[in-house]
């Protein structure tokens, strides 16, 4: 049995042996009247897939699916879909699939911080039915989370946008990053690079920030203005009171020394973080340091920022790095074992789903 | 010997018997060609003053005067003096009497930001000379930092405002307290007072948080739209994604249960502090608490700020709450006293200057 009954994907499907999942079948949620179903064409790998799957923010749901940077085609619209989507359009989907759209902050471009938020995978929805992602034949979404990709990205550079793409732009779009503005970009992995691109693309001169000095080369290539190797000694002594914003890309704020970036800050700036740390991490502050900035956590960016990510992606020509790895047991095993040695530049994209999964045209 | 060579001071002589300060005569600072000379008629006494005299901000340095809530008449004005000052204004002086004024942050508006912020009282010059506050007969400062008094406010209600005021002031000014914002005020002492007072004043919705009843009838009676007790179990029950901004005006941030005030908070909105904790203080924060928000911590007031705050204060005839006491030994040792109990409705402000150090007239 297959598509519209079954769906295909590849599952962590023995936890002790995550890092070798399986191809499963599996039930789609109850097709709901505002539901696309979208036949899934690229996904990206992101840190969020290795941390679910290695159980490391609690342990990995039986069977579970991962991916939540998907790119696919609509194949199936619901009866009462309101966004004009059509059959074959090409649309992505990002981390989150459903939220309650009705409280004030969904009615406020805020649908990420609703109480009811599910997130495309592990996400469990009122009914129960827990959310499978994107490393999969299909994926059946509310159209509310179902962006229009413009022809002018190729799918594979789409995929890494809606989930790694539109977290860093998110803290950058909402508090203020442009022309004439200094800002920071700390921690060059997947998520960093998008952020010197994004940065760079929507005017702000980009201070680029990693422990060494092997992402110089790379960080300049993609367009930042300046580069600290924040191992060395001194790295802050010229830098004091420079940005309007820093965005930390780290995977843990507390990884962090604070104090320099602090430091390194205008009055009136933020240091926003997009880390999802374990909830049991704890961050210290002297509250004395804080004095003139300010200091948040961003989750993620909603349908309507991932809109404005992807307008000024097509008006800048910006072109994220990519590996590309075909889909499959074998494929996410290789990009899953490269991840958690840091060996990507600067994001895999898994491809090949129809050779994988076959396709419903 | 007096005026000019000798200024005379109520100081604490024995750091042990804090709470009995002594008058004494001290030298002034080296007038300078850009300094103003100021006949004190009102101080107000704040947290700060017997923070320090109680050394808890370190050792009180010998014969400290503290006070930086001054208000008094321009006596002497230096030869290069370029801001108008007249002989005679009514003028006030706030927590800050000098900084660079050629950084950055001197450009913009940022001068208690300055590396060179030298405070009111303890504050080491960059001649080595040790600033004394405001608990006496006159004060000499930089015109930068001496502020013209509106007429229409009188001298025991403005004096209040030149530190405490700023201090709640511009944290609402700079982060958008306004018409159709709701702001809350946590902790209802000496400065939240004028909190309530000034976030009504600029129109918005307020919202006074204290741990018990006992200052519920006030805080209304202050302006305040709504008023919590925060000792009360659920308090925050209805409050979910609520207040645009919160300004905590209690005296450490650590003494806060942020948990709860981060959930009233809508997304985008900023929890600041004006609290000036121990620089050993330490705050703890679970990073993924704080997302869609942000905290910060903010320092005094500007001269420019000030004059903003009392424009407000004379378009909307904000009348702070005060307790007069005479200056003098007795006086200052009264005022601590009872500060030291919170016994104050809200703060008190030394009068009768001339009565206690005669007059220049």
């Amino acid at each position: 049995m297959s598509y519209p009954e079954k769906f295909q994907g590849i599952a962590v499907v023995e936890r002790e042996d995550w890092l070798n999942p399986k191809k499963v079948s599996y039930d789609p949620k109850t097709f709901g009247e505002q539901d696309i179903d979208i036949e899934i064409m690229a996904c990206g790998v992101c840190g969020s897939d290795t941390h679910t799957a290695a159980s490391r923010w609690g342990p990995c749901p039986n069977s579970q699916v991962v991916g939540h940077e998907i790119i696919g085609k609509v194949v199936k619209i619901g009866s009462k879909c309101e966004d004009g989507l059509k059959i074959g359009q090409r649309v992505g989907v990002g981390a989150q699939v459903f939220s309650c759209l009705e409280c004030q902050r969904c009615k406020n471009n805020n649908e990420q911080y609703c109480t009811n938020f599910v997130t495309t995978y592990t996400g469990i929805y009122p009914n129960g039915y827990i959310a499978q992602g994107g490393y999969a034949s299909h994926i059946r979404v509310h159209e509310h989370f179902v962006i229009p990709i413009p022809d002018e990205i190729p799918t594979e550079l789409a995929a890494p946008l809606m989930c790694g793409g539109a977290t860093v732009f998110t803290p950058l779009l909402r508090n203020g990053c442009g022309p004439n503005k200094k800002v920071g970009i700390i921690g060059i992995g997947g998520i960093g690079h998008m952020g010197i691109l994004l940065a760079k693309a929507m005017g702000a001169e980009v201070y680029a920030f990693s422990r060494g000095e092997n992402k110089r080369a790379d960080a300049m290539d993609l367009g930042a203005d300046h580069y600290y190797a924040t191992g060395t000694e001194g790295w802050d002594k010229d830098l004091f009171n420079t940005l309007d914003l820093a965005v930390i890309c780290a995977s843990s704020l507390t990884d962090i020394n604070l104090d320099q970036y602090i430091k390194i800050m205008k009055i009136g700036g933020s240091i926003q973080s997009i880390s999802v740390p374990d909830v049991t991490e704890k961050l210290t502050l002297r509250p004395f340091q804080l004095v003139g900035i300010t200091i948040g956590n961003s989750l993620i960016g909603t349908p309507q920022d991932i809109k404005t990510m992807l307008d000024i992606v097509v008006k800048n020509n910006v072109k994220i790095w990519i590996e590309k790895v075909p889909v499959g047991e074998k494929g996410v095993h290789e990009a899953w074992s490269r991840l958690e040695k840091g060996d990507v530049r600067y994001r895999f994209v898994l491809t090949d789903f129809e050779k994988e999964f076959g396709s419903e045209k």
